[in-house]
């Protein structure tokens, strides 16, 4: 597997899953409260686990349907990979694609890693369905 | 993405993750209540989902640390595709991989199909950790 691929369905309007996927106090009510957060093309944002494990996703574009970043520091495997929000409408709310791609290998650690994202993308789902995300508990 | 690739720890020993994934009350514990459980290579299992929807697997090789299925009808999407389940002792725990593969096109369905597997497979690990799954929500 050269790329981690996930699709599913939140009951939640487009803008507020613009929100958690592009600001500070969204990505934080998810993915990891320790985040420092570029919301301008070509800045870089850090992200800090409690593992003690970090990368810097590098702001590659920023469209209301399709946010891409790539992984300019981190984990040895992460960088100069790419990952990939696409947002689409769908009825009373958002239909999500996310891809994570550009791997060098498959690898048991990709799978660990397809199987992380999956938890962190639930918590997206509960932060913007209830408000009450899981961050830092996907992996 | 034409194959789905999932790891993860479980905190519990091999022989109870193999019961999990090969006898009908472990797979009615974790994926869907609603099963029909061959347990020998050349068999067919049933498997059933509230949805309507359903698939039969037939099982292609039973060892205690690898599991083989071939999906011969359901979705036809899935119809000839390959699921397996590795395990292998890792500490007090089992380590899983768990692959579905054979895919004939990526689409946003098998998307949708790499974030339902893992929300089932959180599922097993709960099973087998705690006595407890979740079985028909992963979907």
């Amino acid at each position: 597997m050269k790329e981690i691929y996930h699709c599913f369905w939140i009951n939640a309007p487009l803008r507020k899953v613009y929100w958690a996927v592009t600001e500070k106090s969204g990505l934080s009510g998810w993915w990891t409260k320790s985040s420092e957060v570029s919301n301008r093309v070509g800045g870089i944002s850090t992200f800090r686990f409690k593992s003690g494990a970090f990368n810097k996703m590098k702001i590659k574009s920023l469209s209301p349907t399709k946010i891409d970043w790539e992984c300019v520091d981190g984990h040895e495997e992460w960088i100069g990979t790419q990952v990939t929000f696409e947002l689409r409408k769908d009825g009373d709310g958002t239909k999500v694609c996310f891809s994570h791609y550009g791997w060098k290998t498959q690898s048991e650690y990709t799978g660990e890693c397809s199987f992380h994202w999956a938890n962190y993308l639930v918590s997206l789902k509960k932060l913007c369905e209830t408000g009450y995300g899981t961050p830092d508990e996907g992996s």
